[in-house]
C-alpha cells in the first residue's frame, strides 16, 4: 500500500480562502482517467473493510461533512462512495431547511443529535455550514449573528475531535460552466427532472454571494482537528478519486481493529 | 419478469404457531444452490434501482423489521441485502438494551422515533419484539405487561400502515444444531472471536423459553397490514434469497416512480 497524500487539497488553518482562485477541473491533477476509476475501485474495497473493522472495534467515531453548490456531487458522492459499505454503521443524514422546532433551539442542536457514535461512520449531506452561508446569502438572520457562529462552529468541532471523532470536511467545487451543464442535463434528461428546481436558478443568479460566504466560512473553520479539504468537482471520476483518498488514508491512521474476545476462549465448546 | 410468490413463508393472521415445528433447512425449499446465488445477485440489482425510485418519489415508506435468535443472521443479511443500496435512502437502526431515558417511557417510544420518513427504507435490527420476548423469557416485566403489548404492538403497526407505511417482518429461524455450528466458528475463528459473548450461551440455555415466546409474538402479530415471514436459516445463501424475494416482490407491488418535474421543463434553457 502506497501512502496517500491528505494534503493535495487540504486548507491550512489560518490562510485566506478564494474559492474564484481555486481550481475545479481535475484534469490539473490527474491525467489519467482510467487509471483513476481503477485506483476509486479499489479504494472503495478497502473503505468497506476499514468500516467493517471500526464498527467492529466500536470506539472511534468518524465524521464525514459535504457541503457543495447545487449539482455540486453530494449525493452522487454519498452513492458511490459508500454504496458498497454497511449500512448498519453508515448513517447519512440530509439536513434539509430547518423545522420550526429546530429554529426554536440554537443551529448546533439538530445537528449534535445526529453525530455519529462508537464504531460509526456519519455523513452530512448538508450541515451547520448551511447557517454560515445560505442564511448570510438570503439575509436570514443578522451579521452578528452569523458572524459569531465561526467561533461557535469551531468550539463545537473541538468538542467532537476531543472527545473522540475524527472529521472530515469537504467542499466540493464546481464551476459556474458545469453547473449550468448539469442543470441542462437535468432538465434534457426525463429520468432526472425530478431533481431540478426553479429554485436552483434562483440560487444561482447568487453565485457569487455564495463563493464569498463559502471562502470565508471555509478559512474562519478550517482547524487542525477539522479541516476543510476543497475538491476539485468539475469531473467526477476525479471527484470521487479525491474523496477517497482522503478517506481511506485517514482511516489507515485510526488503523480499527477487531477487538480481542471478553476473555480466553481456546478449548470452549459450545453444547 | 417473473412474478414473485410472497406467500411461501407468510404467515396467516389468526393461525397458531410453533416454531419448533417450522422448517429451518432451506434446502427443503430450494435445491441448486448456484442458481439461488445467481438469483440472489440479480435481485439485490433490482432493489438497488427500486430503493433509488423510492427515494427520488418520495412518497411512501418501507419498514424492514429483522428477528432472529443470536447467530440467526441478521448482521449477514443487512450486509448482503442492503449492501448495495444508498446508504443515504437506507436507515439501520440496531435496538439494544434500553437506556434508563427509554426504560422512563413506554416501549414503542424509542421505536416510534426511528421509523422511515416519505421515501426511506428503515431496518430494524432488533425491534420492538423484544419487548414480548426477551423480557418474558428473563421476566423482566409481570406477564400482565408483556401480555397487553400484542395488541399495543399491533395497533401501533397499524398507524404506521394507515399513514403510508408497508411493513414486512422478518423471523430468521435458524435450528438450535446451526446455532452451536455458529458459535463454534465464532469461538474457532480468531477475526470472529469480537462477535462472541458468554451471554449468548446464556440464552442458548433458554432456547426452549425463547422459541415459545416468539410463536406466541407472531402468531399475535401477524396481521394482514404486518404480517411476519418465517424464514429459513440455516442456509445463508436461502435466506438471504427468501428475503430478498419478498422485499423486492413487495417494491414492485408498491411500484414507486421518478415525479414528475413541478411543471413543464421542454425549452428550459440554463443561462
Amino acid at each position: 500500500m502506497n501512502d496517500l497524500d491528505l494534503t493535495t487539497h487540504r486548507l491550512q488553518p489560518g490562510q485566506p480562502v478564494n474559492l474564484s482562485e481555486i481550481e475545479t477541473d481535475g484534469k490539473a491533477f490527474h491525467d489519467d482517467r482510467d487509471a483513476a476509476e481503477e485506483e476509486f475501485e479499489a479504494l472503495v474495497e478497502e473503505l468497506a473493510e476499514w468500516q467493517r473493522r471500526l464498527y467492529a472495534e466500536g470506539r472511534q467515531k468518524l465524521l464525514v461533512v459535504l457541503q457543495a453548490m447545487d449539482a455540486g456531487g453530494k449525493d452522487s458522492t454519498i452513492r458511490h462512495i459508500f454504496g458498497r459499505t454497511n449500512p448498519q454503521g453508515v448513517q447519512v443524514h440530509s439536513f434539509k431547511v430547518p423545522t420550526a422546532q429546530e429554529l426554536a433551539h440554537d443551529f448546533l442542536w439538530r445537528i449534535h443529535q445526529r453525530v455519529p457514535g462508537k464504531g460509526m461512520i456519519g455523513v452530512f449531506n448538508r450541515s451547520h455550514y448551511e447557517d454560515v452561508v445560505v442564511v448570510r446569502v438570503d439575509r436570514l438572520v443578522p451579521e452578528s449573528v452569523w458572524r459569531a457562529r465561526y467561533e461557535q462552529i469551531n468550539q463545537f468541532e473541538r468538542l467532537l475531535a476531543d472527545t473522540g471523532t475524527t472529521i472530515l470536511k469537504f467542499y466540493l467545487h464546481i464551476s459556474k460552466k458545469e453547473q449550468r451543464k448539469q442543470f441542462q442535463e437535468r432538465i434534457d434528461d426525463p429520468s432526472k427532472q425530478w431533481k431540478f428546481s426553479f429554485d436552483d436558478l434562483e440560487k444561482r443568479k447568487q453565485w457569487d454571494g455564495y463563493m464569498a460566504a463559502y471562502s470565508e466560512a471555509l478559512a474562519r473553520c478550517t482547524t487542525g482537528a477539522a479541516p476543510w479539504y476543497v475538491i476539485p468537482g468539475d469531473q467526477k471520476w476525479y471527484r470521487l478519486l479525491a474523496v477517497a483518498r482522503v478517506l481511506v488514508g485517514t482511516l489507515r491512521q485510526m488503523n480499527p481493529a477487531y477487538p480481542a474476545p471478553e476473555r480466553d476462549l481456546s478449548g470452549v465448546v459450545v453444547e
